[in-house]
C-alpha cells in the first residue's frame, strides 16, 4: 500500500469500457457464484458458465478473481449507495441508511457475508475489501456529516468518527449475526434514538 | 424452538461431568480446528487428532459436531465474559467491553469469525449460535443496565435495546470488517462518547 492503491492498480490494468452491459452480466454472475459458494471456492470457470461466456472474455476484463470480485463489490456499492443530498442531516442519513439496508438485505448481502467470513484467511482480499467497500461507504457518510456541519446541524464536539463507524456496524451486525430485520423501523430507531442525538447541538 | 431450547436439549443429552479438564482440552482442540478450517470443514476426526483422543471419547460427550461447537462457544463466553458488578455503570460497562474485546482479539475471535461467515448456509448452527452466544452476551449487558437503572445512572427513556445491540455491533465490526484494534483506547472512546451519553440522565 506504500505505492499505488489497489483501486489505482486495477484501474490501470483495465479501463477499456467496451461493452458495459456485458461487464454488468459478468459481475452479476460473479455475485451469484459468490453468494452460493463463497470467495475461496469461486472459480472463473463457474462465473463464465453462469454468464454463458467464455473464460477468455472474463480474463480480458479482469486479470484475476480478486480483481473481478473487488470490482463487482465496488460497482454494487456505487450503484446502491447513492450520494444523498436532500438538504437536511435527517434526510441524508435516512436515505443512506435505507439504501444500505436494502442493499444488504438483497443478494449482495449474502455475497458480502460470504466474503467477510473469508477475510481472515485472505489478506489480499481483506485489504482490497477495506480499501473499496468500507472506504466508499465511509466517504459517503463523512460527506453527509460535513454538509450537516456546514448547516449547523452537527455540534462541533460530536463523535463523528464513532457515528460513521456505528452506522456501518449496526447494519452489518443485524445482517451477519442477529438476523433481525433491516427494515425502516430499525433504520428510524437507529437514527432517532442513537445517531441524531449523538450529532445534534445540545440546545435542540 | 417451540419445545425445548437448544441449550436445554444439549443439557439433557450430556450432563455427566466426568473429567472436566479432558472436556476442556477437547473444546480447546475444537476451537483451534474451527479457527483453521471453519465450521463446515471441521470433522470430529480432526478434533480427536488435535486433542490426541479417540473419536469415541468425543462422541461420549457430544452427539454431533454442532453440539461440540456450540458447547465450546458457550463455555468460552461464560469463562471470558464475566458478570461484572463493580458498583457503577461506567465500571460494569468498561469491564464487560474490555473482557469481550480481549476475548474477540484472541484465538476465539478467529473461530467466531469463521463461524459467522457460515451462518447463512447453516440454519441449525445459526439458530444455536444466536440462542447461546448472542443471548448470553445480551443478558450480561441487560443485567448491567438494570443495576445502573436501579442506581439512577440510566435515564428512563434511554434507548436501552439499541445500546445493547450497538455494544456487540461495534466490537464485532472491528473484528470482522475493519480490522481496527480492539484495545482500551477504542473501548473508552465507545463508552465515553457513545454508550454513556445515550444512557445517562440529561442533568448530568
Amino acid at each position: 500500500m506504500a505505492t499505488a492503491s489497489y483501486a489505482e492498480r486495477v484501474g490501470a490494468v483495465r479501463g477499456r469500457p467496451r461493452d458495459a452491459s456485458r461487464d454488468e452480466a459478468l459481475r452479476q454472475a460473479a455475485l451469484e457464484v459468490m453468494a452460493e459458494v463463497g470467495y475461496r471456492a469461486l472459480t472463473m470457470d463457474a462465473v463464465a458458465a453462469k454468464a454463458r461466456a467464455g473464460k477468455a472474455t472474463i480474463y480480458r476484463r479482469w486479470e484475476s478473481k480478486l480483481d473481478l470480485v473487488i470490482d463487482t463489490v465496488n460497482q454494487l456499492v456505487h450503484q446502491n449507495i447513492p450520494e444523498s443530498d436532500t438538504g437536511s442531516l435527517h434526510g441524508d442519513l435516512r436515505e443512506f441508511l435505507s439504501s444500505f439496508a436494502a442493499f444488504l438485505s438483497g443478494p449482495s448481502g449474502k455475497a458480502a457475508q460470504a466474503l467477510v467470513g473469508e477475510l481472515p484467511h485472505e489478506p489480499e482480499l481483506a485489504a482490497a475489501f477495506r480499501e473499496t467497500f468500507l472506504v466508499a461507504q465511509r466517504d459517503v457518510l463523512r460527506g453527509i456529516l460535513d454538509r450537516g456541519t456546514a448547516r449547523g446541524e452537527v455540534r462541533l464536539d460530536a463523535p463523528r468518527g464513532m457515528v460513521v463507524e456505528l452506522a456501518g456496524a449496526a447494519l452489518t451486525y443485524r445482517l451477519m449475526l442477529t438476523g433481525d430485520p433491516l427494515d425502516m423501523t430499525f433504520v428510524d430507531r437507529l437514527l432517532d434514538t442513537v445517531l441524531l442525538p449523538l450529532l445534534r447541538p445540545e440546545a435542540e
